[in-house]
């Protein structure tokens, strides 16, 4: 291969690699990356080598699979790394350091010192064109943090209680096919034999399938929702308390939440505050019970939010200003909570178009 | 039919008449009155004129379907109704007026002074034998203050923060044919279309699917735990956040829930308030990621309650004793949370084998 490389290094001089092309978040990069009209011939879809030479859609055309290797991740100048956090650490670093800037999806830097955790519309403004290794936090951080950013931004946060709703997706296209299958068998009378998740799915939910800390009795997403909110919020006083759970639900995340604010507010503020959110689409429609829900979320950029409502606990308050306020929201963890986020990233450096 | 009625009554003497017999809880209430051993004659099921002559499963037997009138359910010395408030409404205070203990599911008289509202392991203590007409809580309700009843007494509760999942079966069982019809259209590469539910159910999730009152924003759900929950304790200081989620499972609820003890307590103790809680079992094994689930609650009486912990957002202490803990629960509502808990309030009165 080394005799095509250099051609093929010119020809994506100003393009982008996609690492783990094949993969759920990969897919949804590459069709970001053909909405954001990125032709076809800029984009070098890599993966693992079992996928080397088979064909992933890209609009109307398809992209060849290439081999993960340094040389084809750096032939770009930007790659987003969306494979396990092993790929990134093994390859990240290395192109970093000759010049390719490396957007991560993977858990391996995200909590670094000194690499950047960033989700535009949050801190984006804390991005320079010094960093060339740069974390994309994880969807359910992307999606809270994004959720709460006008709230936090106009009245500050001292608490936030969150329950999630998270599609099986956020596990990749190996989860979806199990729920797939096992729904298929259920309904025609058997029973769900779980492989992929420990616990069946098909009509089930179940308590998030990462790794539970013994001590604290916290599974890996709800650490990760803790630990890297406050590094994107550079506040680590929000008391945040997550509890993450996977729901038979194909795609997009979505989340109940108690928030409560620094300085009191009417519900009409928080409201407003939440329709001039970036990012924000307010679905909240009392009459006709209409609010967030995963399919509405699903195959579009902005974070859903609804059931905008005062703590029912709250004491009446004469001038109804409260501190505390419940929430819902849906949002697509495939491309709100990962693809976009990442490319988001790219257009902010000026390497892609927005 | 008046010819037949009087040997009719003779029969039944002893027994119960179930009202709604046909409908999602109605059979349930015959499933565990049968585990019960409860007589097939001495169980007279009555439903809406269009399901009379129709059969419903008893244990091996079938039980042949009655009309809903009044001396239909008058036969018994005790009748259970698992229909509409509306029915309940209508028969049910003639029924206990003239000496029948109705034991009501509906929500038309859960709120009513003078109508006791009993969860037996929990304020069944405030049974007496001149009660005529009882409520049976929400099962949302029930499984909750279940749940709680441990730490209520041994610590005292301030607040609880309580987000739901709850299955279809809640609505009905033309909602879970709903369900099922939806998944197996979508898994045919069909398009959802919602009937029962205004949202689709296959592979979504929603806001529950009960009227949202224009001014506080709480659904229908939310405020019967509220009420419910304040009358049971007969305490309305707790302070009560529920938001309520309708997920496509069939069967079973579960509750994420983050709870303010009134006195601080260390987990060792929590956990072993819940271990000797009437009516619920730990399931919570850190190692193996194993918690409560929808299936693992189905077909039983226990309230699972798993997942404890002391919510991260606690500031460290010395003594590591804490004041807010989080949980997760799930319970089979149609079970545990309807004819399960109608049929412990008859066995306190002597009316019913426990």
């Amino acid at each position: 291969m080394p005799s095509d490389l250099s051609r093929a290094n010119l020809r994506f001089t100003h393009g982008v690699s996609v690492v783990g092309a094949t993969g759920a978040v990969g897919r949804e990069v590459l069709r970001v990356l053909h909405e954001r009209r990125v032709p076809a011939g800029k984009v070098r879809a890599l993966a693992s080598d079992a996928s080397v030479g088979t064909l992933v859609p890209f609009g109307e055309d398809d992209l060849v699979i290439e081999a993960t290797t340094p040389e084809n991740i750096q032939s770009a100048p930007v790659s987003i790394f969306a494979a396990s956090s092993e790929i990134s650490k093994r390859f990240g670093p290395a192109a970093a350091a000759v010049g390719t800037v490396v957007i991560d999806n993977s858990s391996a830097f995200r909590l670094d010192a000194g690499i950047p955790l960033i989700v535009p519309g949050v801190n984006g403004g804390t991005l320079n064109g010094a960093s060339r290794l740069i974390a994309n936090p994880n969807c359910s951080t992307i999606m809270l943090v994004v959720a709460l950013e006008p709230l936090r931004k106009a009245f500050g946060l001292e608490r936030v209680i969150v329950s999630t709703y998270q599609a099986v997706s956020g596990a990749g296209l190996g989860a979806v096919a199990e729920l797939k299958d096992q729904l298929r068998t259920v309904l025609e009378g058997g029973e769900a034999r779980p492989r992929f998740f420990k616990e069946p799915c098909a009509f089930n939910l179940f308590s998030h399938d990462s790794e539970v800390d013994l001590e604290d009795g916290l599974n890996v997403e709800e650490r990760k929702i803790i630990a890297e909110a406050a590094k994107i919020w550079d506040d680590s006083r929000v008391r945040i308390t997550p509890t993450c759970v996977r729901v038979p639900v194909i795609r997009a995340h979505s989340q109940s939440i108690v928030v409560e604010l620094s300085r009191p507010a009417t519900l009409v503020e928080v409201r407003s505050a939440f329709a001039h959110g970036k990012g924000i689409t307010v679905v909240d429609d009392r009459v006709n019970n209409s609010f967030p829900t995963p399919l509405k979320a699903s195959d579009q950029d902005q974070v859903l939010v609804g059931r905008i409502r005062v703590d029912p606990a709250e004491r009446p308050d004469p001038e109804e200003k409260y501190k505390r306020f419940c929430f819902f929201s849906s949002a697509d963890q495939l491309r709100r909570g990962a693809a976009t986020n990442a490319l988001d990233i790219a257009a902010r450096l000026g390497l892609l178009p927005g």
